[in-house]
This record gives C-alpha cells, structure tokens and sequence, in this order.
C-alpha cells in the first residue's frame, strides 16, 4: 500500500469522527469583530489547544496579543528535514443579515455533501484540515516526514492588527522552510490550484481646492478655474484610452512573465466571453498584448476608486464647486516598491498640477506584493500532490488582490510562500450561508497528507528563495 | 424748474408717506413657496390693485395663473407714445433661519439709512418705485409721458411656472415697445448699472455604467474598463487645459463684442487682483484674450456641476465601481441657440465615447441667452437718466448668470429688455436681514420718473430691436 493508500484508508475510516470534531469547533461563534464575543475567542483558541496536543504537537501555546490571541504548537522531531510553518486563522466573520441563513450560523448543517455554518470554509474548515493530516500521519507512521509549526490567528477577519508584531517579536520561534496557508480558493469545481503570487497595493488621495466656498457658475464661470475640470485634466493624465499607465517609470520594475507562467495561464483556458456575460460589460477592457489573467495577475494597475465634488442629487444646480476629491489605487506586482510608486504618483501629479486651484496628496497604506516563483520546488510539489488526488492538471495561479499578512510573512520570515486553498468563490465565506463542498474537505485532506510527505524528499537548500 | 427738479420736489414733499406705504407691503409675508401663507399672496396681490388705482391706473385686474395670481393695470393715453411694460414681483423668499434675523422679517425697520424687511430690495420696494414713479408724474403734470402697463407677478421666487404661459395667452394685453425690469443689482454703491444682457443655459447628465455591480478592484482591476476613467477621460476632452472649449462648432454663433462694449467694461476699471484675494483662489483662470468681465459676462461657459461614482467616504475602499456620472451645464451668450448646442454636445460625447462602457445622456431644461443691443436707445436713454440723478457715468454691463423669465420675455415679445435695477449684491436678499440701501430707494425714483421722459422722445420706430 502506498503512503497515500495508507492516508486514503485512515481518512475514510474517521470520516464520521472527524466531521464532528469540526462541527464542535464551528459551532463556537468565535467572531473576532464583535467585542461580546471575546469569550469564544479564548474558547476556540483553547478549542486548538486540546486539538494540537491531541493529534501530539509539542509546545502548544496560546500566545497573548495586544488583540486576540495567537495559538501555537509544532512538531520538531524529523531531523535535518524542512519545516513547514501552517498558518491559518481561527476567527470568523460576522454573521447578520441572520434571517438570511436557512439553517443557523453556528449549528453546522450537511445538506447536499455541503457543509453549511460560518467558518466552515473560510478558515475553520481549512485549518482543521491541516490538523488532521498531522494526526493521520502520525496515526499510519507513528511520525511526521517534516517539521511542522502551527501558527493559528484570531484577528484575520478584522485585518490582523496584532500579527505583524507578534511575528517580529517570535521570529525565531517561527523559523521554517516554508510557510504554507489553505484560506483562498480553488480555480473551480474539480480545478484545484496553487496560488503563488499577488498583488500589492498603495495608494493616494488627490484633494482640488478652488475658492474658498461654492460659487455661482453664472456669475464666476469662464473667470475662475474649476476644481473638477482641474481634477478631470489631472487623472486624465495617469492612464493612456487603452489603459496603460502613463506614470513616468511605473513599470521600470515590473518582472516579465516567464514563459512558463505564460504558458500555464494560456492552460487554464480562461473564458472570456462568460466573463464579459456574468459582469454584464459591453466589452473587457485592458492593456494591448495581455490576456485578461495577465492583465489582473501579473500586471500592476491604476485604478479610481471615487471621486467626488459638487452636486449629485437629481437634477441641476450651476454651481462652480470650491472642491473635489479623488481616490487612486494602485495594485502592483514584483517587484515594484509601494514606496517607490508614490513616491513616483506624487511626481506625476506635481508635473501635471492644474493652475487656478490648490492641490493636495495623502498617502494610503501600502502592501507589498509578493511572489513565490512558480518553478519552485515547493509551489509545483504542491501541484504535484493536487494531481495525485484529484486526477486533474492543477492550475498554477496568481492572485489579483492583495493579503497583506501574506507580504508580511513573506517580508518579514522570507520564505516561500505556498497558497493552496480548497474553498470555491460560490461558498458564500462572508455572507449568509457560507458552506464547504465535503468532497474538497475529503480530498484536501489527502492532498494536504501527501504534500508534507512531498516536501520531505526536497532539502532545506532546494527550498530557499 | 425742469422735469427733474417738480419730479424731486414731490419725491422729497411725500418721502415719509410713501415710506409708510412701502411698509405696509412688506408687512405681508408673501411668500410664494409655502402654501400657508396662499391667503397673503391674495393680499398682496389687493394691496397692488389699490395702489394701482389710487395713482390712475386702468384696466385694473388680479388674473388668475394655476399658481398665484398676476396684477396687471395700465395707462394708455399718451398717443402715438411707446408703451413700457413694467415687470416685478410681489412675492418674496421663506425666511428661515428666523433666529439670524436682527428685526423681524415682516416688521420693516429703518437703521443707518437702510430699510429692513424681506422684499425690501428683492423685489417689493423696486416695485412700489415704479408705481411711485408713476403717482409723481401723474401729480406733477397730469398725465404721463409715456403708456405703460404693469405686470407684476407672484411666482418669481419659485421659478415664474405659470408666467409663461400667461405671456402667450395675454400677448395683445402685453404689447409693448420695451419691457422695464428693476429686479437686479447697481455695480456697486454710487454706481449705478444697465444691464442689457444675460446669458442662457442648457445642459446635460451623462452617465456612464461598466459592470452590473461593483466589482472588487483587486480581482477584475487591470482586465475591466473602470467608468470613472472612462468619464475622466470623457469630461477631459470637453475643454483644453487653458479652458477653451473643444467641442466642435461651439463657438460658431457667439456674437463678437462690439468695440463699444469692450470700451464699456475697460472703464469700469474691475478689480480683478480684489476678486482673486475676495473668493481667495491662486490665480483667475480663462479663456486666452478675454478680460474677467468679458470671460463671465460675453463668452460662452462648459462647467461641470458635479461629478461622482465610487467610495467618497474616510480613507480606502478598493472597489472598481459599477456606475459614474457627471453634470454640465453651459452659460450661452447671443447668438448661440440651446438646442444648437445640446445637438453639439451629445455629438461631442458620441464621438469621444469610451469603450467598455455604456454611456447615457440625459438633457436638462433650457434657456436662451438674452441681449438688447448695447446702442439701442432705451439702453443709452437708461444710461443718461441714471447719469443725471447719480452724477457719476452709467455702468453698461451684462450678467453672467440666467434669468429665464426675462428671456422668456424676450423671445414671446420679442422686445427691447432694459434691466435698470437699484439693488447693492451686499442686501442679502434671500437671506437673513434683507434690506434696501434707501439712497437708492430715493435715487431711484427720480431716475425711473426721468427714464419715462427720456422714452417719450424716442420713436417707436428707434425702438424696436
């Protein structure tokens, strides 16, 4: 029988007792956003504290935090083999509109092999994947192929504010080969993916000041400059009609897609039309020469996010604003600098200042982007132990949007990063009726016993960035 | 004794009672936009017909509207004599806030040689000058000089809805050789105005929708048309940055200023350097070749109103929104045609339609831009009645702003418009402690008894447009 063999069989034999072990866990309402529940917090990072030294993790901890607390644990005992740091976080998400959920929240329902409460997907159900892994390998081999940490959070669902410090402050403690976190998604049904990269963000807010109160568009207009023809002229500027960004060295650092990732985009087969159809646009719309998961993968952007000045009620009232405002985002890929592109968005709009009004820029909070190469050996293992269970070329993705904790640990730790999520973007993680499809639980957990078991034959040289 | 002088001996003889009078005109709280003050318009409306019929007056009659009621009287013996159609309004602003007020709205008070009520300056006391004027050439000389007829309406306030409509059906009523308004304002204090323009409006929303909802920037940014770009770069391209307008044919019907007007306002010698320091803004900002005055009073304006789509809210929220939209209104001076310009417009926003996107435009009401010859005869005849009472050279102007009813007016009737008004900007009308300079009040008298004279030696032939 095959190591995996092995797993499938101890997976299959416990299913039962698994799945309400993690129903027990669900059913705490461990929202970290809502201060009246600060007592199942403490209850579902004591929840992981049975849990790790049940399955036989060592110096288990729960670590306290200016917010909520941090649990930890690991297993050091594989000598000379890479350390796998699991982080994952134990908070959910509010749940209200209530009404809006057909079985309550925290009272986990299976209704179509679907497991319906808050958290299930979004990162309980994740996280107690990875603890069962653990706990199967050490049932079929009486020990681990690698190292492992356990890092568990309460504050993800509310930004982590406590984790940054609380990494810099342990960041021996947190030492690894590479870090590994199941919170993101799936390409698609039955299309598992690895995730290795996403963008950065940093940004800007423009402020146009005219004269000092509203005036009367008949008796000023033609004579005094205009705060929002101003401000149209001045974001006008930033980007071509076709979309480019005409920032003086916005893209001096951008890294060009290799030819593989090229390659396995171009796999994916993408649909663009559904695309066009689900959102309901005329046409996409984005820079020549890119398809579109290039474009919103490995391509940085320049986008409005709002903008505002003068009258937007019904109808008309000529009046010439004495302001206006605009909110600029740029999301930005390895290995442009935040600091470097506000630093260059603030040149642009000093170069390209209207007269007659006042101009003014506030900076955003920045994140880093961050990429784990996609031929490393940890991020195509990762792939290599999808296929194994789900019989299906895995998708090597990258991710649009920004996590900023994933920059930090990437920051901070410098590892590799390996994303392998296994909810579906239809799993409602946010909203009523979030759920988990139980044939990824099912097939996550083989996949996730297989990859420590991958990640053993590669050494901690092969692994370095 | 001259005309003048019979005319100021009475004007002085009667100041206190027609003071009292004018009082009690103000004392009705005729406030057009609040329905519970409908049974004071009545009144007003009856003081009127008496004071129309004590100074002689005919043809007297309240005329019912579907809003308030018109008053209208007229004098019509003066053979082969123009006939001036005098316009006013006997309804005034709501109050509020009362607590602002230093004396009571409707308990006229006179502090410092001013006159304190609402309607005082806007436009009761203008009025009640005319209907004086009348009485002192009635009592001096037993006649007029000149026919007139009265047309004082009670909706002014709230946009004039039934006036023109009442115009049409009451044309022959009306017939006239020129219409006299005192509704507008002096140049400044001891400098007295003709206003023989103003400019005309008209306007469009456009809309613009990319997405059937927001869409998360992080996600689609980069591969989706962003609607606040697409307006940006829409709105960009209506004027250039010096702020002339591009759209095609624009400018083809603006009538070139006369070398006259031109002379006109350099000797009006306007403070532009005051003007900048007044509203506070850097730097005056127009089109190229124009002074301030001709910029705001003789060319043609495209402002936008208002601008808004996305987060306008504290900080960052990286949302690509669904929808934007944006208000422009242009200011139109003879000979350019609102409808002409409308057509101009949408052609401008079809052409330079961005992709990706729907666009939609939705057409504001209209007005035309209104002048009566900067030389016509009743303008100059205007000018030198000022000239003799005030002793300082009449400021020939135009307004930049737009009162629909007087091109209402110009177009029905199809006369020479003379607004020789004897407010100061600084009387707050509209606002918290109206009040009406009363040098201006006495002043103003005997110019409009003047001007009736200086009509009767103009031909009805000189006089048409």
């Amino acid at each position: 029988m095959t190591h995996l063999e092995k797993l499938d069989q101890y997976f299959t034999k416990h299913r039962d007792v698994h799945l309400e072990e993690l129903n027990n866990f669900l059913r705490i309402p461990s929202i970290s956003a809502l201060s009246e529940h600060k007592a199942d917090m403490t209850k579902a990072a004591e929840w992981l504290v049975t849990s790790f030294k049940d399955i036989g993790l060592e110096h288990v901890s729960i670590d306290q935090t200016d917010g909520h607390p941090v649990v930890y644990g690991d297993w050091l005992h594989a000598e000379d083999k890479p350390t796998i740091l699991v982080y994952g976080h134990y908070d959910v998400q509010p749940v209200d509109p209530l009404e809006l959920w057909d079985s309550a929240p925290f009272a986990p329902e299976i209704r179509d092999n679907k497991l319906y409460a808050r958290g299930a997907s979004d990162d309980k159900g994740q996280v107690f994947m990875h603890i069962k892994a653990v706990e199967a390998l050490m049932q079929c081999f009486g020990e681990l192929p690698v190292n492992v940490k356990f890092l568990i959070e309460g504050e993800e669902e509310v930004g982590s504010p406590s984790l940054e410090k609380y990494i810099i402050e342990n960041k021996e403690k947190l030492a690894a080969d590479l870090i590994v976190i199941s919170d993101t998604g799936m390409q698609g049904p039955g299309q598992p993916a690895v995730c290795y990269g996403l963008r950065g963000l940093c940004g800007v807010q423009v402020d146009v000041k005219g004269a000092k109160g509203d005036l009367h568009s008949g008796l000023y207009g033609g004579g005094v400059q205009n705060p929002l023809h101003a401000i149209v002229d001045l974001l006008s500027s930033f980007r071509d009609q076709e979309g480019t960004i005409l920032v003086e060295g916005f893209y001096d650092d951008v890294r060009p897609l290799a030819d593989e990732e090229r390659a396995a985009y171009e796999a994916l087969h993408f649909d663009e039309e559904a695309l066009k159809k689900e959102i309901d646009v005329p046409a996409l719309f984005g820079e020549k020469g890119f398809s579109y998961l290039e474009q919103t993968w490995a391509r940085p952007t320049l986008e409005l996010n709002g903008l505002f000045g003068g009258f937007s009620g019904e109808g008309i009232k000529t009046v010439l604003p004495a302001e206006a405002g605009a909110k600029i985002t740029c999301r930005l890929v390895p290995d442009q600098d935040p600091e470097d592109i506000v630093k260059k968005l603030k040149a642009h709009i000093e170069k390209h200042k209207p007269t007659g009004v006042t101009v003014t820029v506030t900076e955003f909070d920045k994140g880093k982007p961050f990429i784990t190469p996609f031929d490393h050996p940890a991020i195509q293992a990762a792939g290599r132990s999808y296929e194994k269970v789900y019989n299906v070329p895995t998708a090597y993705i990258r991710g649009g949007g920004s996590i900023p904790i994933v920059a930090a640990f990437d920051e901070i730790l410098d590892l590799p990063v390996v994303l392998m999520g296994f909810g579906l973007s239809t799993e409602n993680f946010h909203a009523p009726n979030e759920h988990f499809h139980l044939e990824n639980f099912d097939q996550g957990l083989r996949v996730i016993g297989d990859y420590y078991e991958e990640i053993k034959s590669i050494s901690k040289e092969q692994l370095k960035k």
